[in-house]
């Protein structure tokens, strides 16, 4: 319910053409489905430029269904749907048609974006780190925008992201993707012009401790330019790379 | 050394208008300029489109002096020193004119940008986060950003916040900053349509465990759209965002 | 074995209606079972107005039985199981008739109270934390009273939640659920007039660490009026909500 | 900005005797002050029965009074400063006069309130607890509450606890604060039958992790009906204890 | 190789009776069978007054069969096996007589003491704690001690403990489990006379970080006469009331 | 108020010698002094053989002059302080003659006492560990205890360690007291055939994490017989190591 | 691409012998295979002397095959895959032929080298340690080391250690391996005149968090000449032990 | 005390021409002076092939003179006293003439050795490593090891590192320092042939957590052939590096 919208509607009280209560109740009413369960925001297509997207685990199948139903008769086009194991998308699938990618563990009901904008660059340390780079490489894909990626380009032999720098160079917004000790954030960030999102993974042992090694070291970068989002989340930084990658086009 | 500039020199090689070993020498020279103490970078300017700042803390003002020199001499016009506190800011103003603002810890030599573009809110959750915001807020405006101050908005009172929807709305990059619990970068991602980076302060006390609760909580945000900085890295998130605020105008 | 019922048996001691050996024996007497795996505590009705309730988790269904047939026999009307799991469930439903809620993992032998009174809120950030929110839900309605549920009203949707101020406005108290940042503890904590009981969730992924970035968020909790039990713990906050609300009552 | 407020003022702009425009401005309104460095809250009174109460520390003697002054100018009779350490409390009370006490760490301003409700414990495990329970006792006094003081009752003398057992029975709010292994929330909260709020003090050496172990162990606590602030919060605690024993009142 | 071995060699040395390499070789040989993947230590009889143990974990049945015979043909009469999963005990118990107890992981290869001395209570906070009470109890009856259990004697219900405090006064060691917050051993300590060995469980869930609250706390016991084991360990905590209530005996 | 307390009222109140009122009002009579402050134990020395010990750390000079004056009139021969600094000592000392060990941070008020027994053995791994090792030594001493210095014995030299074989293992009790990586207390757990106290203190740097790793080495140890204290708590180890070594002597 | 071959490439580029587009395109040419889900380092042998090894853990046995095969083409004759399972050292069997060791997880393709030399000691403390050091006595061997296995030698026996120090004494590097309190190294350390690389384990339960204990108290060494590798990593510790020994090689 | 000392003692107690007392004593002459607070160990030389290292923190100047007087008394001629502040120095030198480094808090009494060999580089991250880098430095210097200091080299401008790559990849060991997310240890360890000692500072802020960050990642490097050693400890990585360089020498 925004400002201009409180004017016309005052406007429309004052003239009488909308009763008091009419108004009031248009005040109140959610913008958003109540599913009792869920309530999905219908807003958040206009108030942040990206639609509503399902984060699958704990949910469960119906659950989804249901959203996924809530916001297509809303007029969504496109619903993304991430940490989606294989069993939930089989049972989705069976309600509504759904492309299923294992590795990223990500679902797309209805379709995808036919222009893509920018490039987006999603590197990774290492073999490992795949699914979460999946993960933030759909979803930039599904958000309408170009993505090279660049996997296995781990600090311990420098020069395999050293024969990249052109490529990292043009780049309109990075992600860059690592577990262990996560230097790779560091090290492009010092590479790169554009904004760089770091994404410590789980991957690793002992140490690691499940990430956390990774994601000091990325908040700890000396490199400037570089912010961080949570373990694994390669979702929220391809959601974030993807504002910042059309933030020109506007 | 970019590629071009190989290309080019191989040329002069091949045309014999460099000879090998002159070849060799400038693959060799080193883009820095080399202190003993320290590395200033003059490439950065180049690689980044943002020029070398100076992390003050941890440094003499005698090293600092020197690394200032060293950049001026190399042509930057406008050189940052972040965290300097208010003796070493004394100390280097007897050799270098030095503009000083002591809440954020910045000072600056040389002069400021002319220009100001876009828009970057740089929000509060209290009074307390004042230092950490004013190093966020004086390092955009160096870097040529407009900002817009919100101290004080935290979430407890959550109609302080909203009351500046428009505001927020309008933003082409936020910095949201907050120590104890954090809420804030959660809440104002929910609102807004661009880029947030969330800063965690060291303000709080027991559990706040130095601006852990805040960091993780900001890891944590539901909210799409926010990724995170160190715990008071005002000027990193600055940096960002400026990144963030000037993309559309290249 | 409270004062007056001292005062009471030395009465009966000095006018010779009570021996000194039985006078000692009733002193000494345990106000619990011993069942050797456990003692439950028949005095908690007394001391502390609401009987005895059995954890589930870590005790086998044998040793629930003996419990359950201990209490009842000691005339409680109804026990609470808490942490049970369907398969424990089961076992002790072929001896003890008992109600099973699966989600909220609650099980309930004899009768439901009749009455409810006041109004506590069950309000969660988000769909995943429904188990530890039924699991609220249903301690506070078995302890006898009126619940209202919101589910999935998270920060990141704030509107979701302000929707509901006038019901907020009026709860004599508030359980708070939400795992990943808990900012939803903040949140209503400024909103609302009455105590909040915070719960944070283990729901989360990542720098979450099972619960402990809720954890901390709530226990910094800018607002005044929140305070915060043990991670997941439902039954904990319904238990003090339940408390709270009757006070008016007494 | 409540509903009803929303409601009468449709009525008049539907009567015609508040225009638009006036309407707009006043559903604009922050009902706070904009200081700049600080928005005081002007409303909380209304939402949550207890108005705004500031908290000292990290802000300037400057910005206390600028608070103070505008919260009384908007009607506020008593103002209570928290974490207001001696140097400061001489400052402000050379402007605005100001009863200070040492070991809370709390100034008042304005008068106490006359009338006094219910009761609440304040009870420690140790001596060295006292600022804590200083800060809790009087803020309990602050907002109208009857205080019962038991310091030093800690666990490893259970008597000297055990031979308050009546007083405890007795209470409407207890506030148990501890240190160290912080037992004394859960034994309190086996023995009470009113809600305990457990504050954790950083009281302690070595592995009590300043304040980390009591901590852990209250919100582990054992017991039913106990809750926990954040480490030293005696204001948090007083804060709720107050609103829990004035609930019968109303 | 103890001092007077070496007087007692030297003196055959020098009257000729043994010789330069076979006195070199005595000094030599390994107190300990060398098997390889172990090496069982036949002096700790000698050294410590107690034979060798064998920790179950992480050994196959087939290196503890070895170490069994190893043992016995080195004479010792009894052999303890500690964290002993069933099926492990099974396979051993096919080459070896073993009396297993399951509760408590234990194995016993050999006959049991026949005398048993002093008093060792092993009292716990719950129910949920007795694998780790039994594993105490039993490893305590193997060394020759009387045990008493006092289980679920939690601080929620002080009742139910200070109803054993005869028990406990006449104890000369006492072994204090308790998962959660590990009040019990402070409160025990308290009444005590006896050292209390306190063993914190990972019972509990949340915030109880798998042993590590009640571990913090029982570090922290404002008791005099309080010392910890590690998380679980109910064979360390009883090895050393062994050896202390044995003391008198000697 | 023991068990045989009570036949023996009860008795008295049976033949009319106590009256009713009397005899609740002895029930009910505190075993402790209430300085309102603190309430020293009259009666630790009854249940546990050891006097009240001050803990003069958060305390001021001032409280522990009436504390000392409490127990003093109570009849308690020698007073204990521990963790008191100079400063306070020489205020204490003006008020009540007190000898005052700087390095221990220990002072005692009354006479020492005249004999001492058994053997306790007080190990350091480095010279810096001494102010702990003091605080234990002293306190021994004052518990009537005969105690052994071994400083400096770390295992990087285990040769200075196994040079005192033959002291450590005619020992009745060991307290080993190490920083950093606190191996000494396995080591001479694997020696000795009594029980180790290890006390962990807060030397060291880096991950020593102010006694950390010690702690959680000590608390690891692969010894039998070892159990652990907080880290830098001499005192606690000294007081169980006392109530072990004079075990025999009852 | 070394600086020798950047003059030699520039000579023929002035003689004209090699174009200028051809030199770009040598100077461009990746020094690793491309295989999109890895980028095998072929100049790794000639950078530190030993060729790329494969880290098995999270890659699927194609993608292991995929790598091993692109080594084998481009002359690498032995392969070491480390952290390889059963079932994927079974699936990449069936491609290639490969010698695997079940207990260190260590698969090996290609021939052993026949030479070794020099001596690695790999000690440990307990049995359950033996996982780790088969990965590092397997590692050391695949990269020619003479390698002497002490295992079962913690130091709660210290004499097992101190039985073997003329070996301990010959080695020119030794890897100590353990769980739990991790004091082998220590012991090690100040035994020995070679480097001593520490390795924790996950070996132990509760209070060892893993291999944390282990580690910190490694890093706390208090014996020079120690340093330590991440927790279980056998391979990172033969690896630069393997350097160490082949040193005097040179 | 070696085992051949042993046969030959064993030869002349044989002979006659020792006694079996005096044989008794040798064996047990301690190899270390005994101070009371110290036990200086005279055999490391002989033992480790490095003299005895006083570590000054926590220790008082007069401590750190006996300990000088008792090695050079026993003909040691260079003593090396590390984490030495600037008072006790000159303290010291009082005493016993001393040559003392400021910044690396290093003191030398005695002669530097005359020959240097090898090369060991020491490298930091940043200038504020400095204290760090010149405690290695100068111990590596003191050992007798040639020393090239690369400091400022930090990956956030990886050009400044790469144009030493001749430097590094001549060394024959390699001290790479850095504080923030400590990524130098992982890009050096991927371009050196040689082993590569990590030393984590605790250079940094926020979530650096006092050098635990780079600590963290370090460990869990993705290059092979590093170890680390404790936070700001640059003595003990310059004893290793220099045990490493002198291998080839012996």
């Amino acid at each position: 319910m925004e400002q201009w919208d409180i004017r016309h509607l005052l406007q429309r009280v004052a003239d009488g053409s909308v009763s008091i209560d009419e108004a009031l109740l248009r005040i109140k009413t959610e913008p958003f489905a109540e599913l009792g369960y869920a309530k999905p925001d219908y807003h958040r297509g206009i108030r942040q430029g990206i639609a509503e997207v399902i984060y699958g685990q704990g949910k469960t199948a119906e659950q989804i269904i249901g959203i996924i139903n809530a916001l297509q008769a809303h007029g969504q086009q496109t619903v993304l749907i991430t940490r989606l194991d294989t069993e939930k998308a089989e049972a989705v699938n069976k309600e509504i048609p759904l492309t299923y990618h294992e590795m990223g563990r990500i679902g797309i009901a209805g379709k995808m974006p036919e222009e893509r904008k920018g490039k987006i660059i999603v590197a990774t340390g290492g073999t490992s780190d795949m699914p979460v780079a999946e993960e933030a490489a759909l979803t930039a894909e599904v958000l309408g925008n170009n993505v090279v990626r660049l996997y296995d380009v781990g600090v311990a032999g420098i020069h395999r992201l050293l024969s990249h720098t052109e490529e990292i160079m043009s780049a309109r917004a990075i992600i860059a993707i690592a577990g262990m000790e996560g230097a790779l954030a560091s090290v492009i960030g010092g590479l790169a012009d554009c904004p760089v999102i770091a994404v410590p993974t789980s991957v690793g042992y002992g140490a690691a401790f499940g990430g956390l090694a990774a994601l000091l070291s990325m908040l700890n970068s000396c490199a400037s330019g570089v912010s961080v989002v949570n373990i694994d989340n390669g979702f929220g930084a391809a959601y974030q790379a993807s504002m910042i990658n059309q933030m020109g086009e506007k």
